[in-house]
This record gives structure tokens, sequence and C-alpha cells, in this order.
């Protein structure tokens, strides 16, 4: 049977600001310019979701996609949407809201809620520019 | 001497959130939703600048882009760009932080840095879904 | 008050195919070509919707984007997505599916949706490479 | 001599239904929904097509483009664009036409036409926001 | 009869350098800065060309988009794809290739290839961010 | 600790043709067409820069954008946009002009300016449907 992988894409946007509370104001603003406003910034995110395995006999399907933006919806997008990292996402406290740190955090909401194996690679876009992957590695 | 339409692009990010103070927070709530959030979202905006004239004899340009550029930087994106349009920046202060508002807020920023009559249509995308025009009337 | 543009963007799928019943199927194939073929084909559809007027002191809308989303797919979304233009859509019957008449029809099933004189411009895009605009003239 | 994966991206737009005859009615429309309906919907498809191999000394080519298109057109777009995917493609017979088996049914069909070993990767889009990748594992 | 605007896009790529050859090395160089590189630099061109009028009753077309490509390929595309527009594109002879200069030398090509009074409007991106519109005025 | 790639795109533009000054000029006309003319023809070019490694603790990077972006400006976008590849750029003498042999190119521009080993893929884009991928192998 082939492996074949399906990805989903979803929209969300949210406000954040980078900032590390163990270092000096100084040092936050020479790291981490403007994006250590203290009033914060936002992006329109875009996650891309694969999901691998082999295409059910029966419906053609690795995942059925409605059933892949339920889960995604319910353990990210639900709880980002509309909301500013730092305050308000239970999931990323006591982490730098760094494209490549809520990413990685994403992959642990979604993992367990896939049946085991299945996630296999989510790509976060904080701009149309810069974006990170990660593969559970 | 005809007459052509130029565009220039450019994209910043910010935060806001859509709250009126003369109403209740219930009010505010229900009307605005999520866009309500205490705590802030964001977005990346991407506004697009024309400039109506006939082309220069000289140089083919009705402006040149790195002059249009540099003034929509210098007074809108440098103003804007990574900030929260609620708290940081002084042309939003007193309005409805909504894409309506804020085109029209950019078009009296941007009219009297360009020559007269020139400026001619600007849109403002908050989402690559949701966008607003305004053309000075 | 200043006059503000607003455009929401919507997606949707259906099949189609082009075919002049008053026409032989000769006349049909050599007008149509591959758009003729008896079993159909199909598009992902992009609909930008514009409404203008001036935005409300009360919450900086020239309207609630929300309430544009529900009125767009209570009258054209869920009427048309995954349906067949010639088969299912009650407002294409005895219309030649084009992209012309599919806009001019959707124009007609949203400007009494909307408040009067509010519906300003709608566009249909086909494929990415292909669209038509109506505005009501 | 290194490795360079290249990418030819192509288009087309297809009728399709996901129906599986061996189901009652009722089974597929409640596991396909509206992707059921009998009078079919559709997409604009979008294809990659990737190749690997070493740049060939005299042209600096992996595979002359202009080459990997024709060979693209003729064993795929050729015989599904503007076309039923249940009812006029010989290769989809037999198949639920959905995106993975889909991706692997192309797959199969362009692997010959390649020198041996060239084929590495397709993806196709169903939708902006919807895709499946093949690697012929 | 409504009137219907039908818009079809196309893409090429070309070479060209901006240089007013009455004005001095130094004077260019300080103008157009890279864009003056004598060697030339280029573009992927989009170009999108809109016809207005009244839907045919028969086919349901403002125009057969099959014929407007073939017309835009014939006096246009065919002209200028992969050319270089200072040495070998007969209608930018004597004119600065700026594209504000080159989409109104495109009107003038397409005008009296189309039935009068059809062409509404074309826009040339000379880069994802940099466009010029022309309407015949 | 995770693993995560990094990637960032950027653009510039280029003049170049497609010539191997070893084979006859009638070699060249049959085997590269179009992008044979010796007046040049030209792109813009998106090139995707991926980088891998971990997060680090302090800031949450793995790799700070912006110092990637002036490796990436000051190594490769520099030195080749608005640029004649065959004339002007100093590491594409001598090579083919191809999209897969100036990525290749443009790795080990890159390569020595990035820490050892993090440098993980790069995608350049002649065109919107071409691309060609490196990955150091």
């Amino acid at each position: 049977m082939p492996t074949v992988y399906v990805t989903r894409k979803v929209h969300f946007n949210a406000a954040h600001r980078l900032h590390n509370p163990e270092k000096s104001d100084e040092w936050n603003r020479r790291v981490f310019g403007k994006c250590n406003n203290p009033n914060y910034h936002g992006h329109n995110y875009t996650l891309e979701v694969t999901v691998a395995g082999e295409p059910d006999p029966e419906t053609g399907y690795v995942i059925d996609l409605a059933e892949l933006k339920r889960i995604v919806n319910e353990n990210v997008v639900d709880r980002v949407d509309h909301m500013n990292l730092n305050l308000d996402v239970d999931f990323m406290q006591g982490v730098m809201a760094s494209t490549e740190n809520f990413v990685t955090a994403i992959w642990h909401e979604l993992k367990d809620a896939l049946p085991a194996g299945r996630l296999h690679e989510i790509t976060l876009y904080e701009t149309e520019r810069n974006s990170a992957t990660y593969r559970g590695e």
C-alpha cells in the first residue's frame, strides 16, 4: 500500500512580542529590536499540517480532511486565533514566542490528537517570507 | 499625454483590538466578538498605494517608485510596523482601529507627502480575504 | 463622511459545462471546445464582494464583515458550493453557465440581501487567470 | 556531481464526486457529505512534478523543462483537463476519486514516461488549502 | 443588457534597462541606479487585459477567452517574451523602457486588434510589488 | 532538543541567456530555443533559504532571521540583483546559467557564510512555475 502525505492549510491571527524576562530590557531591545515592543505586534499566521498514511480502501482518504480540520481547530486554532500568544495561550506560557518555539509547541498539542505516528510535519508561516518547520525530531 | 496609475505594495504588521470606550464591555464583546480581546490580536497588513499622473518624458516615470517607497515608509510603515495601533500610533488615537478607519487615516498621512492631486487610491488588506479601499471621496 | 469600499473574498467549487441547447452538438463542440464536455468539468471559484459606504462612527465598520460573510454564504455559497451549476443551481437555470452570466446572476442574488445601494462590485475568478467583474450597470 | 530537484507546476480542471458503489447511498452521504453530490462538483487542480538528477554538463539541465512539460501534458494533463474523473479518465476507473488516490494514479502514469529513477515526488492541490504528496513509497 | 468586464492574465519574461541616451552616463546612474546596468536585468512580467461588453446571448461570452488569449499572444506576448525590450521589441524603440511606458505601448498594440471600444484597462506587473495601469485616457 | 527548519524567502531580478560557447550557434538555438536569445531575457527570481538547528533557549531562534537576511543579501542578493548572470556575476562565470547550476552555485556562496552544517536546503524559483532545489548532496 502506498504512503501518501496529506496537507491541510489553516489561518489564524494573533498578537505577540519577543521578550526574555530573565534578561535586561536593554538586552531584549538589542536582541529583538522592534519585535520586543512592550505593547505587542501581530501576524496573520498560516499553518500547514501534514499527515502520513495509507489511503483507506473504502474512502480513498488517508484522513478525512473535515476531521483533520476539526482536530486542528479544536487543538490549535480555537486556542490561538485572535489571541495574545504571551498572555492568552496556555501552551505558550514560559516559552519565548518565536516561530520556532510556537511550531514545536503546536506539534505537541496536535500529536496526541491524531492516531499514533500519523503526524508527519507542520510548517508555520509568521509572514509570507518567514516560516519554521518541525517534524518531531 | 496619457494618465497612468502606478501601484506600489508594502507590508507591515501590527497589533490592535476593536473597542469603543463609550460603550459597555458587554456591547463591545457582542459587536466585536474575538476582535475585542483586551490583550489584542494582530495582522500582517498589505498596503497598496496608487499614484496617478503622466509619465515624465525624461525618465518614463509617473513617480520614481524608490521615492514613493521612501514616502510610504516615512509617513506610514515606519510609524505602524511592529506597533500596537491602539497604543502606539499617534494618527489612530481616538479612532476605532477598523480596516475602514485605518485606510482613511493612512490616506490623510500620505496625501500631503505627495504632489497635489497625485494620490489616487489606497487599498489595505487586513487578511488575504478582507480589505478596504479609499479614494479620498 | 468618507466613502470606503470593503471587500470580502470567499471560495467555493462547482461543476459546469457550456452548452447552448438551442444549437446543434456540432456548433456547441466548435464554439465551446473542451468546456462543452457532456460529463462536465469544474472549478475552484473565488468571489470578491465589494460593498460601499460610510464607516459607522460607533463600530468603524462600513459593514460587519461577519455579517457580510453570512449574507454571501446564505445567498450564494450555500447554494452553489459542491454543486453542478447546470443541474443544481436554481438561479442558473436557462442561463449559459459562463463566468459572465454567473457573475451577473450572483449580483442579483446578493443585491436585495444588502441595504439598498450598498453592493458596489463583484468579481468572480473561474481560474487564477480568468475572471469577470460586474457593477450592476 | 550534485543531485538537484527540479519542479514544474501545471494546472488543469476537472469534475468529480466521491462515491463508493459498494456502499449504500446513506453511507456515501454520511461519509462524503457534499463531495457525494450525484451531479458532481469540480476543482482547479495544481500539480507539481519533481524530477531528481545531476545537471547535464552541456545544458545545465537535470531535464529540459519543455520536455518535462510535454511528458506531463501527454501523460496526464491532456487526459484529465476539462474531464470528469469518474466517467472520462481511464486510469481512474474503479478507484475512489480522492486526492490521495488521484496523486498515486498520476505517479504511475508519469513514472514510466521518465527515465528510470528520475521521478522524485508529485504534489496535487485540490484546492489552495488541501493537497496530497506521493513519492512512490 | 449588463456590461461585464472580463480579465485574462498572461505571463512573459524579458530583459531591459532604464537609460536615457540624451543624458550623461552620470545622470543615468544617479536617476536609475541599478536599473541602469548596461548589461541589462530582467523580470517575469504579468499582464492583465480587461475587455468590457455585453455577454453574447448565444455563448454567454463578452469575448471568447481563447480568442482573447490568441489576440494578446499574437500582438504582445510573442513579440516580447524572452526578448530584450531595448534591443528586440519594435514598439519599444525610442521609448524609455519603464513599466509606465511599456503598459501604454502595449495598449496601442492591443487596441486595434480588438473590436472598437472594447479594450477597457490593462495592468502590467513588473514585480509582485510594482505595477502600472492604463485605461487609454 | 528539537531540530527546527527555518526558511527565509528573498527576491531579486536578473538577466541571463542559456548558451554553451563550446557548441555551434545552431546547436544552441535548437537546444535552448528562446532562452538562447543573444540579447538576453530575464526573471524575477525567488530564493528560499532553509537553515536547520535547535532553537537557542535565550532567544527561541534557530537563527536570527535579520542576521540570515543580512548573510543572504551580502553573499547572494547584492551580487546578483539587477545583474546579468552571464556578464556580471563572478560565481557564474564558466557555468551554464540554468536554474539548476545557479542554485548549486548559490549554495556554495552561502554554505561557508553560515555556521558549519546549518544550511539545509535552498530552492530557487525562476518563474512561479519552474524551480530547482539543492541540499548539498
